[in-house]
């Protein structure tokens, strides 16, 4: 199985010389604010279906020990159907690799969108199985990888891209990868929130840099921002949820729909026990889950 | 919570009373062929992100006990946003119904792909908390129901509705929920299969009517006669996977591929285990999932 990947990601290797760039990241900042297409639609908000492109091929993955969504998308329309994988888990790396191989895709970044506390991170697994593939984190995450983002910068495979916003609280190095805002993008968008804004939830805030203040200014400010429509893929549901909307989560998470002190207060007093996999996880993950690296 | 969906169900009421007739079942046979708009799309199969329509809300939500995907689809551009359910689980009727009220849609039918035999149906627990909710299962199943359907049926909510096709061979009674065939339907259209088809497997034989033949023979002329695109939801994933598509299962599915002698013989020598819960729910779901009147 993984002979006959790397002999197709060298038959279809185009892509990889292009983006063989190391540091610092070949991504371009979001310099000009962008037609905001989806304005008219946002009173449609929660009544779509979901993401509609021709370029897109869209799949959640779950694994279920740690509730994790792994979420692929590839641009189908480009010649080489280059592919980006959020937050893999090493578990299910097989089966995630597997799938792309049977879709005829080339995966070429795998990307987190912080160093989890509760899985280890799949990133590193590829990387050892499909070389050409790169691994991206914010560099505020302090984690190391191929490729770091910061806000702003926008991650292009093929025709489509994510934005990288800042959305620290959860972990100091949170982002939120948001599909592009244009015509030819998605619609309607679609944000990948790592665990910033759960399903009726948000990630816990009292690790790893974590700060109840600044995770409500992140949701509010670059998450709740976004056209009401916009589908929420967060990094875990506990409760069998796939997807939600921002105007859903503005009207019902429990947590962030209060005022900010009551937010602190919801936070400062969760009673969370300590995280069963962090003392794994976290240094593993700091080196794109390569644990003989992480002693 | 309750209280609160009823008294929205009592204001919107519009449709139950519409759609409160009892056995026959007020659904109309699909007698004529609708125009294939879906053929040209076919050459796309997998390449869409997800099914489109301005007029289907679409969720997707997991049990993860018995890894059982129940699916709501709601008409949200018709005044009371009629909704369906098909395949809720017992014990996950509250967060159903809880998500049904926060968006504000119409539960008109719980429906059942089959008699389940790996956990108990949520539909009676359903009918107790809504009454106005019906109950609807294929006439083969030899269950209860406020409504039975028969190949060919269309299950309308709103000006969206679901084709009912025959696919037995798990058990006597399956069928296969497809969305409509029309311009105006979700495109590409989309297939409940229970556990006729499953991604990259299939529900077992050995039980409850099953015959390896005639499941074989379903999935072929039933489901692989669709679009190439169209989309299959299962009622169960154990990997993760949420969902696949006609021509995936029909390149990739390692049962569904082979021809059918040898499929036949996969299916014989599977050795499972006895399902632990088939003495439970089979007696239950016969009853719409009330456990009182199994016993």
């Amino acid at each position: 199985m993984v002979q006959m990947l790397r002999l197709q990601f060298v038959r279809v290797s185009l892509l990889a010389s292009k983006s063989s760039t190391t540091l610092p990241l070949n991504l371009t900042p979001i310099s000009t604010q962008l037609p905001r297409t989806t304005r008219l639609r946002s009173q449609m908000a929660s009544y779509s279906t979901s993401s509609h492109s021709s370029k897109l091929l869209f799949r959640q993955l779950f694994e279920k020990e740690s509730s994790t969504y792994t979420y692929l998308l590839a641009d189908v329309s480009h010649p080489i159907k280059p592919a980006v994988l959020i937050d893999p888990v090493d578990r299910t790396v097989d089966r995630d690799l597997s799938l792309i191989h049977e879709l005829g895709l080339k995966l070429i970044y795998a990307m987190n969108t912080h160093v989890h506390a509760d899985h280890v991170t799949g990133t590193g697994l590829i990387k050892s199985k499909v070389p050409d593939v790169k691994s991206v984190i914010s560099k505020a995450s302090g984690a190391t990888a191929d490729l770091y983002v910061e806000p702003g910068d926008k991650v292009s495979f093929g025709d489509l891209f994510l934005e990288v916003r800042a959305t620290p609280g959860h972990t100091l190095g949170c982002v939120t990868y948001v599909t592009g805002d244009a015509s030819d993008q998605p619609q309607p968008r679609m944000a990948f929130t790592g665990d910033a804004l759960l399903i009726r939830g948000c990630g816990r805030t009292d690790f790893q840099g974590g700060s109840s203040e600044q995770l409500y200014k992140s949701v509010h400010s670059q998450i709740f921002t976004l056209p009401k429509d916009t589908f929420i893929y967060p990094a875990h549901d506990y409760k069998g949820f796939t997807v939600s909307t921002v105007e859903e989560e503005m009207k019902y998470n429990p947590r962030l729909t209060k005022n900010e002190e009551t937010f602190k207060n919801i936070m400062a007093n969760l009673n969370l026990s300590y995280p069963k996999m962090i003392d794994v996880a976290v240094p593993a993950n700091l080196v794109c889950g390569i644990q003989s690296k992480a002693i």
